[in-house]
């Protein structure tokens, strides 16, 4: 089969064997947001196109390709829900190669104060990742926008977004911050560590950025240091306002899972890594028990 | 008297009569930023040479200026420092138009935790409100890097920076933030006020911030609202992690410095704005208090 993570800024493309086993893979930055309205099946085409004759079932697609800015927007999902539930509300689209496309929808969730969170991705890794998870865990999907998420009995109960890689980013290359600093490279784990460390004194992250600022200012953090102070710094805060209750499973790629992994040791959170690669594995899994639909 | 303000993006110049008023004044992007090492002279010499004939007497510098990346650097002064001191301290240049500048010296403290934090241009501000202030207040300085001052006995103690407005400003127009939002106005007060509050919920900062995406989303704040909204929460935040324990005196441009006292109000901290330019009439209480020495 073929299976599609589409996602904000990269397209991932895998064929897959019976059992799940990645037979060839696709990585290009052809990411939802590169590309015009109308142009998806085009795309589509250009990157998997030379496994069609090899691959007659339909394909199925996971991430923002199903938001109103992909190719179609199938509704969001609210939480609690199952896999069951997810398989069903699977959006389709003809595609005119002759397939049909099943596009995976996202969840949505109301934190305690009633506003709304949403994700669209991470709901497949968490079902390609469900034996090793158990029905009960909190798994973090760290990123651009990291996700902590509840289950219990092998339902998503709900989640909490946390804007942190996006942050880090804006802030490196956009402000007083990175002109200090060498390249973005978060590699320095003494650094790191003072970081997440900072994050547990008072006075705020906005004060706490600043300091990555001074400190550099003041030759107390390398230059070549900043980035993984200012990353630890902001990683150390989302994990200590998550405040997670109980230990963390990582899904992520394998350097961040790492430096996630070190962070809650760091905030005193028992935490293990997921491995392997959750997105084709959970629309594989979604294939299956759709069975006879495709 | 000249006065010039010279702080990172702006250069801020006036001519004053001998009681400090404001006789002249010119206001360019030429901070300290923009300028070549080597180049301040003659930007000096291009904004305020109209100004020489009329004013022989020294000129008196304040801001960025004085940092490395300025004209000459002066060492900050650790605090607790009085006015006398800073007045004391501050660097000489003799410039070719045969005049003496004076470069108002920053300062420096440590936080309770023994992290670096540093200004330059806010301890003239404070100057120049000293009498208003009185010898015993806590000041705000809202803006790119908002600062929180303790004084007593008209020294200033120590001091907080908050990366706030730099934060904002890098998060609207470098992060999927400012995607489905208008232009950068913050003159939506519903909205503004909505952000104060959500401060004061859980899950922190990094949270909040992801909810002004998707509050966007689900258009429970309107598009034109979305930038008051993160700034009503980066402000919001502020304020709770600076905590101040009594009434705050708030120095800034006067539409940043009412918001800033609508949403310390909303936070529960008594504030009141101090009116008129401070800077200025900081630099010229330092010239009067060097009296003979110009």
């Amino acid at each position: 089969m073929i299976a599609v993570d589409w996602g904000t800024s990269s397209f991932r493309a895998y064929r897959l064997d019976a059992q799940g086993h990645i037979l060839d893979r696709r990585s290009v930055a052809r990411g939802v947001l590169t590309v015009d309205a109308g142009g998806f099946a085009d795309v589509l085409a250009k990157e998997i196109g030379a496994w069609l004759d090899a691959e007659p079932g339909s394909i199925f697609l996971s991430g923002m390709i199903g938001s109103r800015q992909g190719w179609k927007e199938v509704p969001y999902l609210a939480c609690p829900v199952d896999s069951g539930t997810i398989v069903k509300a699977c959006g389709t689209v003809d595609w005119d190669r002759g397939r049909r496309l099943f596009i995976v929808p996202g969840l949505s969730c109301r934190d305690a104060h009633g506003v709304p969170d949403v994700m669209r991705g991470e709901e497949t890794q968490i079902i390609g990742a469900i034996e090793e998870l158990g029905g009960h865990a909190v798994v973090c999907l760290p990123g651009t926008h990291s996700k902590y998420v509840r289950m219990r009995d092998r339902r998503i109960m709900d989640f909490t977004t946390h804007l942190t890689g996006e942050v880090f980013g804006a802030l490196w290359r956009h402000s007083i911050l990175g002109r200090l600093g060498d390249a973005e490279a978060v590699g320095d784990e003494v650094a790191f560590d003072a970081g997440v460390d900072r994050s547990a004194e008072g006075q705020g992250l906005l004060h706490h950025l600043f300091g990555v600022r001074t400190r550099g200012l003041f030759a107390e953090i390398p230059a070549a240091g900043l980035a993984s102070y200012l990353s630890g710094i902001l990683i150390g805060h989302e994990i200590r306002a998550a405040a997670p209750s109980e230990p963390v499973a990582v899904i992520g790629g394998s350097e961040l899972t790492r430096l996630y992994c070190r962070a809650f040791t760091r905030c005193g959170v028992p935490a293990r890594p997921i491995a392997g690669e959750t997105a084709p594995r959970g629309l594989w899994t979604i294939a299956r028990s759709l069975g006879g639909a495709t």
